[in-house]
């Protein structure tokens, strides 16, 4: 393998998946597939913050059942989240008593901890771990632009953030899907500094990892039943596959993005779709594990996208790190691949 | 070995390590331990925050130039720090080029990030890789607590942030010292509220990880010749001290912490020592590493300590989760090992 590419030897299956999610995800066109969702932003809970550590807790315990283990079998979780310091990981693992290591690839982190927590497996340092994050709506909007009360309007070229958590479950052996491949991404930047238009700045970091993991692997676009990324959203998506073009791939056929999978385009007023951490973490526990499951593909690539900026380093006129992660999920262990 | 303790087969060599410090760490008894210092908390760069990256970008070339390597040999860096979004760490790598994943252990950063990185080497994923943090008191004051500009009175409790990076480079093979276990930890909150009192709140932690670490190895306090926490500070210190007198174990004879180290207690105005995620950094690359290295110890239990805290939760009432993680570096590979 290449530089940026790890195959596995022994490719941890994933044991179990859960998700939960805002009301707007409900509206959207992956519904019937998210595990539950809250009536409203609070999700019982006095603040946004502690409803999406809430959220986590309920994706983890969902997919520790479907997994039918119980916390007190994960030897170690990797999580992380959008908001200052990660607590929305830390309070949701705060009472759990599970080994914790926090990680933060912003949007890529759903990506990010799914490769740790296949790693350390393979590698044979434990025999079940657990992968996490969260995002939401409200939290993030507060924290990274302005407060709700102002209803602020929103450019046409931005993102939502998802209000959404999802957690995976990993163990050394069992039905898959399997994680087969980890390519690690490099910080790319390409000097775009309208925070407004993540899909932008991060189209080059998706596709330095996407073209790397086909050269370290020896595969191409073709290989792969879908190659999903998250989350470019629909501006974001188009320039990937142009950048693409102008290396002479074509993604096209099999190409899509869990910001453009998440909301309605037509009945959604989601701008250019969702984003956030939560939004690859549900749309990979809701749709395309299961979808794995179900033999409605054989092999994923699953590349999540991060914007490493802060509104600190904006305002110090920065511009956009990105970074992007990619993970193939295949539905057997050895079936399709090429190296 | 134990649920939190994993034993590394092949145990990866330090291959370089550097670091860089402000000039209140130069003033401190291990001055003669640092690779550089800046005049002021500038670093020659226009804010405080790209300082912090500059530091990063220091303390990772002088430990490339220790390995005799370039950035191009490393396969995986781990990084992290205090900062929103930790940005200190992202824009000092942003034009390396080095596959870059983000964790977030607050204080506990610099053990979270060499386990990684010994981790993914012991598990055959990677040949070198390097991790890497930082802190810096001007950009924690103003984030964490108030605008410099007031030039608020401190609690005796309080711990100074430490201005510092550290980086070290791990290889397969090498002169050593070695890598040769790594615990991670739980999250432990005994409900400490008081965020000017981190070293009451993350001593339970260190309790914790090191009562597991020492129950998963087989081993006692005795058969290390260093045990450092970092950073607990003069109080938390004492605070792990009585907690592991109570379970009947008597750490003093060989305990330390790099928040007492780095600071004079007698001659600056620290009240309970430094902290800060690059103050475990710089003592572990300028005194613990070139320890070992000299013969002075032979075998070092090595855990960093965070507290899990944002503003935001501190503001919403909650109390602070804390964590520690701990790393065993030994100047042999396989010469004092319990197990």
């Amino acid at each position: 393998m290449g530089r940026q590419t790890v195959r596995l030897e022994s490719p941890p299956s994933v044991a179990g998946f859960g998700n939960v999610v805002g009301r707007r995800e409900m509206e959207g066109p992956l519904a019937a597939c998210f595990d539950g969702s809250g009536r409203n932003a609070l999700f019982g809970e006095k603040t946004w913050e502690k409803a999406e550590s809430a959220m986590q807790k309920q994706a983890l315990i969902r997919a520790l059942d479907r997994a039918e283990k119980t916390v007190s079998d994960v030897d170690v979780i990797f999580a992380g989240d959008l908001l200052n310091q990660c607590i929305s990981s830390t309070f949701a693992l705060r009472d759990q008593g599970i080994p914790f290591l926090g990680v933060y690839g912003a949007c890529s982190t759903m990506a990010e901890s799914l490769a740790l927590a296949a790693l350390v497996i393979d590698g044979g340092f434990a025999a079940c771990t657990a992968a996490m994050t969260s995002s939401h709506f409200c939290t993030a909007e507060r924290q990274y632009r302005t407060p709700l009360e102002y209803g602020c309007q929103r450019t046409p070229t931005a993102q939502w953030t998802a209000t959404a958590a999802g957690a995976v479950i990993l163990t050394e052996a069992g039905p898959g899907p399997y994680v087969t491949h980890v390519t690690w991404g490099r910080i790319v930047d390409k000097g775009v500094v309208d925070t407004s238009n993540m899909g932008a700045a991060m189209a080059p970091a998706a596709l330095d990892t996407l073209a790397a993991h086909f050269a370290d692997a020896g595969t191409k676009p073709g290989d792969y039943d879908l190659i999903v990324t998250g989350d470019l959203g629909h501006l974001g998506g188009e320039i990937l596959l142009e950048l693409f073009r102008r290396e002479g791939l074509d993604l096209s056929a099999n190409y899509t993005d869990c910001g453009m999978l998440l909301y309605d385009a037509e009945k959604q007023d989601m701008h250019c779709g969702g984003s956030g951490c939560g939004c690859s973490a549900a749309v990979l526990t809701g749709y395309l594990l299961p979808g794995l499951r179900a033999g409605r593909w054989k092999r994923i690539l699953f590349a999540a996208t991060g914007a490493l900026l802060s509104p600190l380093s904006s305002q110090q006129k920065e511009s956009v790190p990105s970074i992007c992660h990619a993970v193939v999920l295949s539905a057997g262990r050895y079936g399709k691949e090429a190296s």
